[in-house]
């Protein structure tokens, strides 16, 4: 199958080239660069949602509520970077039949992303392949990380909405995860909100926010029990209200000049990392290893600076 | 002061004359640039140990339990970059006191790195920090991070030898970070062995070690209680029996090698993200961003590839 046979199936919903489609992009193969460089010149108009919390908050239930929600009158694609997701194959019993619901409908594609494949970790692999399904023309893409850390501000950087889910009892986790906690959260959530101690996490979190920074969007703290459904719509209204301010504000120009960014740099690491067809900048790399130059001044040799 | 002044002062263990150096490497600044740029023709000769391990695992405890056996006749650093470590200020009373006994000590030097800084994550804070200790003379840096995650996975590409520590009943962070776990260890230590389940993790351990893959290099698994210093010996030993390692079988050279990579990439991409003074990374961005180029085709004409 040519490239743009492969190309036009997977935009027709099959989901036997969707996968070829995505592999050949995750494996950066001589085919991927070449479909991925297709993509990523139709992408843009997808609004991917990112979902993260520690395991255990229930965000893979809530995922699935979001789903029949978001998706409309178009498609939906579910990027799932977490290893215990059901979305990964890790279900539980309950979460499995629950995604089966989703089984026949072939307006949601859902793709499991390896945490650390051969080719980086997530932060290198998940922003092209949530490029290509917003190229293909799924209109929502949902994004679901496990934990919140790093690679999590590193995914947020590449999706317009982020969602943090937390569940009543979640306080050490507050306190080690501060530093980057609210810097990525768009929308807060306190799932399990059945449970003892919702209250006291709503209020940890709205006292956190409001120690925050001013930034013209106040992250709201959203109640929801995933798994009768409860709240969910209330989550949808504060992502759609998100998507508002990100547009009138300019804020959402900023965060894809900052995804670009970085996705660039992402791409020169690799390079970097990888050694042999790039001269120039391995001749660099092993000045650095060699101390005979610094990392930064080798970094500004290359972007022609100085 | 000149940088020449404020750099002898350094090399001569003045506290504030350390801490002003390492603050303008942290913050970028014009002089930090100078600073790093001697400084760092002037490392490689230090030995970097990272210790990482979820929150409540006693790992540092741990860590300043294996100060005064690595010292030995001369400098240690301890970088802490975990926000809940004594080191960093987040310490419980019993730590602070344990702590207290090395501050009279001017062999050893202490610092503190935000988890979050203005510049980037700690994966691209720590490795200059790190190095320009290493410059600065020290013979023994102890990385501190809390949890494993890929920003531990990061940073473990800047030390030589990474301990992952654990304490009983840490069952489900196995499971969640698997992925990334027995890829960074290099030293496997079961803290707190006084408690029950330590046999089990051991056993967990061991287990997950012999599925890994055969690189030369098998973790061994040491069992400590760092509260009362058992076994921490034992923790020195596999550590420079790892150190042996590493020269002689030239794994050393590839890390470097591969940690040069990484900072160099790193630096590109602060100076993607920043913005200004790079106008052909600038522009480059600004096609990426309009999708009129791929990040990875960017990326290749950056470094003059195709």
């Amino acid at each position: 199958m040519t490239e743009t046979d492969l190309l036009a199936s997977a935009r027709n919903a099959d989901v036997r080239a969707l996968a070829r489609v995505l592999t050949h992009i995750e494996n950066r193969t001589p085919e991927g660069r070449d479909l991925f460089s297709v993509l990523f010149s139709e992408s843009g108009r997808a609004w991917i949602t990112g979902v993260t919390g520690a395991p255990g908050t229930g965000k893979s239930t809530l995922v699935s509520e979001l789903i029949p929600r978001l998706v409309g009158a178009g498609r939906l694609a579910v990027v799932a970077v977490d290893p215990s997701s059901p979305f990964s194959g890790g279900a539980i019993l309950g979460d499995r039949i629950r995604m089966g619901s989703l089984a026949g409908d072939d307006r949601v594609y859902i793709r499991s992303l390896a945490n650390r494949g051969a080719l980086g970790g997530i932060s290198e692999t998940t922003p092209p392949i949530v490029s290509a399904l917003d190229g293909l023309g799924f209109d929502e893409v949902i994004v679901e990380t496990v934990g919140v850390g790093q690679s999590e501000v590193e995914v947020a950087t590449t999706t317009d909405t982020t969602v943090v889910v937390v569940s009543p009892g979640w306080g050490d986790a507050i306190q080690v995860s501060k530093a980057g906690f609210l810097e990525i959260a768009d929308v807060l959530v306190v799932n399990k909100a059945d449970r003892q101690g919702a209250d006291a996490a709503v209020r940890d979190l709205e006292a956190m926010v409001a120690m925050g920074p001013d930034t013209g969007w106040t992250p709201p703290v959203v109640v929801t029990t995933a798994t009768d459904g409860t709240g969910v719509d209330a989550l949808v209204a504060a992502i759609e209200q998100h998507r508002v301010y990100l547009s009138e504000s300019g804020e959402r120009v900023r965060r894809r000049r900052l995804a670009a960014a970085r996705q660039l740099a992402a791409a020169v690491r690799l390079e970097a990392e990888a050694a042999g067809d790039t001269p120039d900048l391995d001749d660099l790399v092993a000045k650095v290893t060699k101390r005979q130059l610094d990392p930064w001044s080798a970094a500004a040799a290359l972007l022609g600076k100085n």
